[in-house]
């Protein structure tokens, strides 16, 4: 065994990669309707060579020699090594036809939930879920190290060394931030006009401006592209191929417009690994958490922040050609930032989004500790969001259907939203130390933004863990207390409540 | 070995060559243009792992087990089974590696045609050109059986059975009868009025009225998709997903018309493909001629017919929203079968057409017959227009550089639309002796055509040799005849010249 030999197995693993990336892009961009039983077989079929190879031979064999020899290394394949190895541990006594069946369980859990959608009812596709959630745990004993529950070690997955007990505390404290200002706001608040916002503005027009700002924000498209889908997402095949995608409303801008800085947040980042970690595992975010940390600095740091704005109105106004003209900045501002309980998590503000997020990761917990039956879930969901939003869902679409997430065998996923949104506001809190960023977001380039980013996230890829990066990057741990500082100040100046309030 | 591994192993090479498939339309159509490298990498290992399959222990251990049991096998089993072992026989002494390489290069040439078009300038590709033309002698000598010359074996891969000898005796009687037919028209045809083909059709009143052409001739939407590209073309992953492309130009309608026409007809084709081939190599068109004959069916018979265009006129100025409300049918149809020598072979009238693949099958013919140096290749080109067709190209972008087949390696693939030519009127007359083609065409349901070709041809998928396929369809062996007999009928009529004069 040797390094060249270690490398071109896990060339080969994140080549088969690429391809399944490129199939699940088309598969939720535009793959004709009929074709997804085919697509199914071939996606399993993929997966399972990659599943494969990375319990195989070449694999086990590195394992041991490496483990054995770490010196025989360079700096770079030991930190693959490292990943490598424990992604090995995790699953190498999974039996590859169950993963593989595995995989062609979500292909038809996609359609399910593509069925579902179409007819409300979550009972359409109870079915595939409840195989899904089986496979979890059949899965599950084999993943486990020192998680002490079951959906611990789904939460691993997704932010390595995140806990049931550490989230529990996390998500406290941040649930009584955003209680306490959205008690303010209900008592002291001037509720924003937002009549405007429902406005006429075409596809084109949304889709110029957000390619424009998309581009001033760092994303490139020439290493790129933008297309329409039904839930929107980034996939990166590698870093010079990071696709964005999105939905629009002519009668909601906004939507498209925050989401697609959004999901440019995601392709940045991706964009800017060091090329070192090419064709290896490395080549990617570090957590869902911390790529979520990237869209939302995008979408809620950047996109809250009225400097921002002030730069981008006018060109907003621009290609929205004079619908707007009667619209001061202060008011499109303000409308933009209005707060209000929604059903639909990608179209919450960003006040009560994490509200969405701890719902969704209490049913999750609930599931995967056996506390509820599938069928129970759409009624808990609803019974949720009344008490937490004050609204009900009145049928599945805009209830417990509304995200693909758990049709693709995501659970544990979630929470990574919310961890995404303090990581954001805690790295702008520091990286305001080092860039003046009220006025280089009136400013023509926003590079030193984007390139401070890259120098303190993007370019490791996942060589750090999440804990790790932030605390390199902002000298300690995870803390709830800047977006909750954040949120404060924002909706504040929005619903113009007194400084001395606060 | 029993019929079940074999054809897993069949089914496993199919759902790689899917995901192949997926990669090639993606990087025509969309793919971001800095992830080309990477793509290159991908496609190669792919098709390395689909050889090394076909040419890899199951496939050996099929091959001598069913040669010696073919009794073993069912019906569908045994027909891919003689596909197999011809393909097997084919490659498997060519090594892996160096296929690998060949992909790896065409991925490559692909970028350098791109460039070389950019800058108009045949040297940019001729370095990649090269190197795959050495590709392929190296590989010939692996590929040769019976035939006689390097370039018989290329023509061989594309249309079975077809020789120099034949196509040299077909092309001559093809060319004799179409410069005949220019002479007539020179000397008594009346020109028609052409100037309305430029108006200006936006590309969205294009793409509405060529998606209802195309279903209206049987392609099946929900099976697949319209897509933008430089070159355009069909590409199928399965019967469910076969995609068409085009380009489009607002000052000529008739390009993307015909060319859209043109790809529903492959696409019909692999559409309607018996489903029993799911998953193997016989889910596929018979031949490359055979598979034009389809697309050439729908763009040049159907397209030339005058009842066809008595349906579709009106549907026209409806999508153009009163464009052409000066312009009445006789003028319209006449005009849109203008016949004109051309520089850019997709852009040919269906008269000249065959001029433009017969100066390409001469050309490939010097190639391979070492009569000609790559860097002589554009002036041979231009001289041959010269001769051909009275003109000449004024930059290798409007010469040699105008096709994406040398740069994918398809030397000798030329020759198939030619062939699809007059397979397609062939085709055609027999059709008229069992449907009312010019009723039909009149009428709001054009399935008896598209049913009867289903029958004949379709559903046969790659299961019979294209000579076969004919042969059972029309009784007798390819002809040019009854191609000249229809130009001859079209153009005369359209240059009103009279019938007497045939």
């Amino acid at each position: 065994m040797n390094e060249t030999s270690f490398l071109r197995e896990i060339k080969e693993i994140d080549m088969l990669n690429q391809s399944l990336g490129l199939l699940e892009w088309d598969g939720q961009t535009g793959m004709p309707e009929a074709s997804s039983s085919f697509r199914g077989d071939v996606v399993g079929y993929l997966n399972k060579l990659a599943f494969e190879k990375s319990t195989g031979p070449v694999i086990q064999e590195a394992v041991t020699y490496f483990s054995e020899h770490p010196d025989e290394l360079s700096e770079v394949g030991g930190e693959v090594f490292r990943e490598v190895k424990e992604e090995y541990e995790r699953n190498h006594s999974i039996a590859p036809e169950r993963m593989e069946a595995y995989h062609g369980e979500i292909s038809k859990a996609h359609t399910a939930w593509l069925n579902a959608r179409a007819k409300k009812d979550f009972t359409e596709m109870k079915q595939s879920i409840g195989d899904l959630i089986a496979f979890l745990k059949e899965f599950i004993p084999h993943w486990q190290k020192e998680e002490k529950t079951a959906y611990d070690v789904l939460l691993n997955q997704y932010e390595p060394g995140l806990t049931v007990e550490k989230l529990d505390q996390l998500f406290s404290e941040l649930k009584t931030g955003i209680m306490s200002i959205r008690k303010e706001i209900a008592e002291k608040g001037t509720v924003p006009r937002t009549d405007f916002l429902s406005r006429h503005v075409s596809k084109e027009q949304q889709k110029r401006f957000v390619m424009d700002v998309a581009q001033q924000l760092g994303y490139d498209f020439s290493k790129g592209r933008l297309d329409d889908t039904v839930h929107p997402f980034m996939l990166d095949l590698n870093r010079n191929d990071a696709r964005i995608t999105t939905r629009w409303d002519e009668a909601n801008f906004s939507m498209a417009v925050f989401g697609v800085i959004h999901e440019a947040g995601h392709g940045i980042y991706e964009q800017n690994i060091d090329p070192k970690y090419d064709y290896t595992p490395l080549s990617t975010g570090a957590s869902m958490g911390i790529h979520e940390s990237q869209s939302l600095f995008n979408e809620i740091i950047l996109g809250s922040n009225r400097n921002f704005w002030k730069k981008q109105y006018p060109l907003f106004q621009k290609y929205t050609e004079g619908t707007f003209d009667d619209i001061d900045f202060d008011t499109f501002y303000r409308g933009l930032k209005e707060t209000k309980a929604s059903l639909i998590r990608i179209e919450a503000d960003s006040l009560t989004y994490p509200l969405h997020i701890i719902i969704r990761y209490e049913i999750e917990k609930m599931i995967f500790n056996e506390e509820a039956a599938l069928e129970e879930l759409p009624k808990i969901w609803a019974d949720k969001y009344e008490e937490y939003l004050g609204i009900r869902p009145e049928n599945d679409l805009e209830g417990i259907l509304q995200d693909v997430h758990w049709s693709g065998g995501s659970f544990g996923y979630f929470p990574s939203y919310a961890l995404g949104y303090m990581y954001a506001a805690q790295l702008c809190h520091t990286l305001e130390q080092d860039v003046k960023l009220n006025d280089v977001l009136l400013s023509d380039n926003y590079a030193p933004i984007y390139n401070w980013m890259t120098e303190k996230i993007h370019r490791f890829g996942a060589s750090k863990k999440p804990n790790e990066l932030i605390v390199n990057a902002t000298g300690e741990e995870l803390s709830p207390s800047y977006l909750i500082d954040y949120m404060k100040a924002v909706y504040f100046d929005v619903y113009q409540i007194e400084a001395t309030d606060k």
